[in-house]
């Protein structure tokens, strides 16, 4: 079968679609993947159920897989089979005469590809998007529409950056003066690696020499700031509005938060994990989670936050001693 | 007449421009909407102004209403009609056949509108826009430069959505592995309501399975996170860099200040207020104001923030304490 | 010379590129211009190095300079000429026939110029942006692609935008009410300077009425939202996804962290430094550096940011004078 499981009940049913558990109805298929949902187990009008632990089925039509969540994520897979178009250059797309073009490409209408950029198989370039000469995107890719992709910048396989990013531009530097802040040249290009995701609207600036590096796989989500000479390792997850600073690196397998930020010139560990809202100030080993401004180890964090509590308690404790010193 | 008011002074000077107060000069109107600006009274060269009370008149001119913001935005209105423009579809957009036009609708040069897009009466296009398959929009819509509008999206009546936003991208949606993520494919929507605005460089994420909802009358500030499946009521005000994360539900007439995030699948109350920065990490009730991070009833922060001041007096009295047991 | 310098070494090698200190190679040149980069500097294969003491020379070849990060962004300058390339206006952009186009303009495929814009000599307009009516750009200035700028913007010389800023955008103005929140009519510009630069996807609101003003020198980040009738003074250093809300008053020289925040209608004076994440509540003197939320002369804020270690303190003074009094 498709997904792992153990079936429970009626394995016959018919299931026309997949559906929130809230609003399941009859021929849904549905799945529990977070406890906050469990309050609609009772209630739920859904055919059949994906869940982690077959006394949650309670005597309904289910599957019982490991994880719910990859089940269902298969299951959509199944339902919305990835859209087959025709795949075409646009004849109101305006591409160098330089370019090379792989096969099964397409190009949307009012992109613009600029002179030595090669694009490999079966990549999407979306309307509007600019590639900036001698850029190498794909083979897979899709670049939706209004992307600007600077010149030199390189983007590996099966990579997707959603509409309106940025990639490729000045990183911010400048030596500043008392009558003028003197432009850095900002000469170097962004690389980024296979599988990797990119959210709207975010920004990942150029090197100022060498390179910045998005890792194989990692996955950004939207409104994020890329700092100059940034290296994110493979496999990070960043949410939507993180901000990280120039000459940052960070290690693989690293979570961030919604708008957790990092100073530059540091570097985080593999592993870490970073709570939303976050300051990072120096280099973190790694390992472990992490939360605060300036960032701590969270249980360190934790008992700083704590510091109301104990105040509360001291202040009960000195007012009593205050109380028996007088009384005595 | 145009504004309901009591006027005082002459009512026949004649008024050219709205100003602000500190640079008003003769034949300006001006208005006073914030105590800020009421040392600007005394100095203004304003021929009228708008006020909320006969004192601040002093011998001027000028009209005393209950809502001196909202009467200077319905002058504002008067002195600058909308600007009538000619409404025609640019040659140079790229639409397809199938695409349904309403009356009197304007669709800038770049524009590049999908097979089976539905755009009602008066709605406007601005240029460069993409608007993906099956998406209907308006009537009476403004869609600034450069949008980019995914597949599928409905967006209501009377709505404006400004430059280079970005709505029905793919959520934020992966299934976290050892050496794969697995992308959850994206299949649901966004449904934009009915005089709603959405400030440039915004993203809003189509949903995971379902409808990412914004509802009526909710207006949106600039470069703000809405993820995938979140649910806006109607009249929200959400001001720049608010990040909302997946699945969170937030109820009707809820304000949030500036670069405040709230953590998925909580549900914020109707009329709910979230101070600037705030980080929102659990539901809450709603009809009241709240800060800090994690976020709690605004007077509860307020006496966490006084921990300062606590400790700096406990010093003081446990010092004092100390000295006396030592002199006994 | 080009930099001014006392050259220690052989000063004949040859040098055939700029590099980071821990990749640099034989043949590049290299500079020390943060300390944390100092372990590099006994095993780095650079063939010279530009540092501001002696000291770290060690017998190497190198160039002693006051501010090596001045000296290496002039290297660079060096190294990578502003590249030529044909000035012309590309058959494929779409331009009114009242524009004024200076000498050596250059216009991108795409681009959508309206009626009334003056573009300055040796302006670069990229492909896909947008330039609404009236407004008036250059001499000298880069805009990049996908960038909008709405209608009567005025932009100065050699200022530089970045790919999908928008300017001009109308400013988040409602009175709110019961059941409709009126829009406050936008009517103003936005005014931005001399020798500006703004990173990509950011946002400048027009000014409700009157202008908002970015003064020369200032140079913006990536992501940062600056609200209506702002006023930055001239040589601000502005980095990523900060705010400015609207109707605040920056002077000149401000330097503001990443994610700072600062509320409406406030006044921070010439030359604050704005840590990073702190959020601005009211107005500020300037000559200092500010840190928090509310944001506080730094030094008051490290005070406060060091509670939790008092508060631990004063628990162990307290408990021993517990101890003591039930002893005695």
């Amino acid at each position: 079968m498709f997904i792992n499981g153990a079936v429970y009940g009626d394995s016959t049913i018919e299931i026309f679609e997949v559906a929130e558990i809230q609003n399941a109805k009859k021929g849904s298929i549905t799945f529990l993947g977070n406890k906050m949902y469990n309050k609609y187990l009772e209630t739920t009008s859904a055919s059949a159920m994906i869940v982690s632990d077959e006394k949650l089925i309670k005597g309904k039509n289910g599957i019982v897989v490991d994880n719910p969540q990859l089940a269902i994520a298969k299951v959509l897979t199944m339902f919305f089979p990835e859209q087959s178009f025709i795949k075409k250059v646009h004849p109101k797309s305006i591409i160098d005469s330089s370019v090379k073009i792989g096969k099964d490409v397409t190009i949307e209408a009012g992109a613009v590809i600029e002179a030595g950029v090669d694009l490999g198989e079966n990549t999407f370039i979306g309307a509007n998007v600019f590639v900036g000469k001698n850029s190498r995107i794909g083979p897979d890719c899709k670049i939706f529409q209004n992307v600007v992709i600077y010149d030199t910048t390189i983007i590996g396989k099966r990579s997707i950056i959603h509409g309106s990013v940025v990639i490729g531009c000045d990183g911010f530097g400048f030596v500043p003066g008392d009558n003028e802040h003197f432009k850095i040249p900002q000469t170097g290009r962004v690389i980024i690696g296979d599988d990797v995701e990119i959210g709207a609207n975010t920004v990942i600036d150029r090197a100022t020499i060498g390179e910045t590096i998005i890792g194989d796989m990692s996955k950004i989500d939207n409104l994020v700031h890329i700092g100059h000479n940034v290296q994110i390792g493979k496999g990070c997850l960043i949410t939507a509005q993180v901000g990280i600073a120039g000459s940052t690196k960070v290690g693989d397998n690293c979570k961030m938060g919604g708008q957790a930020g990092i100073v530059p010139h540091v570097e985080v560990g593999s592993n870490s994990i970073i709570a939303a809202k976050s300051g990072v100030t120096k280099s973190l080993k790694g390992n472990q989670m992490y939360g605060g401004y300036p960032a701590r180890p969270i249980r360190e964090q934790h008992k700083r936050d704590a510091v109301h509590s104990e105040v509360l308690l001291i202040k009960k404790k000195l007012n009593n001693l205050i109380q028996n010193s007088r009384s005595n």
